[in-house]
């Protein structure tokens, strides 16, 4: 606390160029006074989530990265494709700050009595970019106060992962399903649902596809696991669906077959619940699929052949939280908080410091994006 | 209305078989007395809808057909392949009658005064199927009178089609969508949509497949009309989309990449309209599509390049009148008989009788769903 906070300091960027390249850098920025209602954290610690490394490589080929400059101030430049370049457009010439969540300590606050009330805390932050930095200047009302003794490392992870899994559930509520279905569930935040789906007893399908993830969930107090690489996977799927009455999807996959598969196994669920007679539409169950990842970037292709009661769509945190208010943002915000090292408690596969993160074997690691694995961005290395 | 009403007459019906075939033939089945509240309708129109062909033919090839036994009763035999039959697994061994709509004099009544107010009247029902048969009882509350000296063809369509349209609009309006996007355009209901929003002045882009259709909407008032086949659909559809801001499109279609397309028109849209900043999830305009036919009946292709606000689902009239209730059906469809012969009318390629159906050029002709071409079946020849 006592250390003395500089004129500038590190700040991770990213900017398409207009030559077809991605530029990855660290630039020297003035540290800003925080005005009446901000606080200055210095950031300790910030996960490399998949919406950060959207931003960050522009969906380059890291294998294509060259380095150059010195090791504290590498610059790493990718070719993008003309097809990767269309959908950039919007960014081309602008450097971007990079890092939507992070934990540190307050270093400097502004005036008003929330502001100073943090000073000298460890808080976790999420406000709109540029966590990978060594200082971020925030408004107070962003922050959130770790308990005393927390270390920054476990807050890092306090925004992003645990309002998502809490919304999964909100918007289980709000649209009239009573158990839920998880793509990719073996991730940090798919253990996440689970933990909190145990302790809500929200029925939750799990869909992993490693025999080891099964293991993994099944340890945990996962009653429904599904391996979709099983050649039973069908069968495993709408048993589990029928007995669960799940009727809403979480995919974190979005390309190929599988939600389509998803909404074929509940359809046959549904149909095989009994009593209806025979229509050529289908059941009268209405069977959802939201997209809110894209680890699979290919098509997404429907089949259609589960009826004409199903729903296929995209689910944003930030849209979804534009939903309930900032009256709902509290109340979840505050149970985050409460559970931060229980339910909504992250682990990480390896850390990497602002300029460590620009050299060719962090990159390769990190955006790698295998499941259950999570790296660390930890500027004050 | 003087002739006196047999004990038996002929009903259409369809029977899938356990050995993989859709047998069609005419039953002859003794003619119901009216219970209290109901009304036999004499049947003389009922028009052949796709819904309509989704029983009849159970996705048989009409080209495989044999038909055997005399020309007044003959039984048309069609093979199912194995991947629909499995589809018609619901229905196997069920006689099915068809017909989901059609209009006739009402013969007998029930003792309830609301049935007895319909004797000797033209009417238009839709109550469940089974009006491709001479007679049909169903309960008055289902029965639109039509206005005197209205002959039954022209009350023939009153209800799928008309309704169809209505309830897109309604859709359109409780989902706070300012305009509308609609498929296979040319079609019987898609000439009707036409001419419902140009009364009510809603915005309609119309997409076509072929420029004989273009111009046929233009004439009847279509400001907006885009062909797929043309090699500027992408940019006529997108410029027609910033127009009319039109985020919901109906989709006849289903199969292939047309819905895909709309999203991303819908996206380019949304994003050429300036005031927003990049992000990696697009723009926060929420695009619809519903698929409420299956004119292709192969998969449906979503590329996901129009950023997360987004949903693609099935829709379906039943379900929807299910949501806007008695009281909602009850204002629709007394809009339905004020403009029958207007807004709500329908053409007829051509007509057959019941035996006249089970002939196959009548099947080739009748299946074959070619836009803008919709037949009639006239129990009463």
């Amino acid at each position: 606390m006592a250390d003395p906070v500089p004129a500038t300091a590190l700040q991770m960027r990213s900017l398409v160029t207009p030559d077809q390249t991605v530029e990855l850098s660290l630039a020297s920025v003035e540290v800003p006074t925080p005005g009446p209602t901000e606080v200055l954290i210095r950031v300790e610690a910030a996960p490399i989530n998949p919406s950060d490394l959207g931003i960050l490589l522009a969906r380059a080929d890291v294998l294509s990265a060259t380095i150059v400059g010195p090791s504290d101030s590498p610059v790493v430049t990718m070719p993008l494709p003309d097809a990767v370049m269309r959908l950039m457009a919007g960014r081309v010439g602008i450097s971007m700050p990079i890092g939507n969540e992070g934990a540190g300590t307050v270093v400097a606050a502004g005036s008003a009595p929330a502001a100073q009330a943090l000073l000298g805390k460890t808080v976790a932050a999420a406000a709109g970019g540029g966590m990978y930095a060594q200082y971020r200047c925030v408004d107070a009302m962003f922050c959130l106060e770790l308990p005393v003794g927390t270390p920054a490392i476990e807050g890092a992870s306090s925004f992003v992962n645990p309002m998502t899994a809490l919304c999964m559930v909100e918007t289980m509520r709000r649209e009239n399903h009573a158990a839920l279905v998880h793509t990719a569930a073996a991730s940090n935040l798919g253990q996440m649902l689970n933990r909190l789906c145990v302790s809500e007893q929200i029925p939750l399908v799990n869909v992993v596809r490693r025999p080891e993830h099964e293991d993994m969930l099944r340890s945990a107090g996962a009653a429904y696991v599904c391996n979709s690489a099983a050649p039973r996977f069908a069968a495993d799927l709408t048993a589990a669906l029928k007995e669960t009455s799940a009727t809403l999807a979480f995919d974190a996959i979005g390309g190929g077959r599988l939600a389509s598969q998803i909404l074929a196994c509940m359809e046959a669920a549904a149909s095989t619940s009994g009593g209806s007679t025979y229509s050529q539409y289908g059941s009268a169950v209405h069977k959802q699929v939201y997209i809110y990842g894209s680890l699979d970037p290919g098509p997404t292709e429907l089949t259609r052949n589960f009826g004409f009661g199903w729903g296929v769509g995209g689910w944003l945190l930030t849209t979804f939280l534009g939903q309930i208010g900032l009256e709902g943002i509290a109340r979840l915000r505050s149970r985050v908080a409460a559970e931060l090292t229980t339910t909504f408690a992250s682990t990480y596969t390896g850390e990497v410091s602002l300029a460590g993160a620009l050299t060719l074997d962090a990159l390769t690691a990190y955006s790698r994006q295998a499941t259950g694995q999570k790296y660390l961005m930890r500027p004050d290395l």
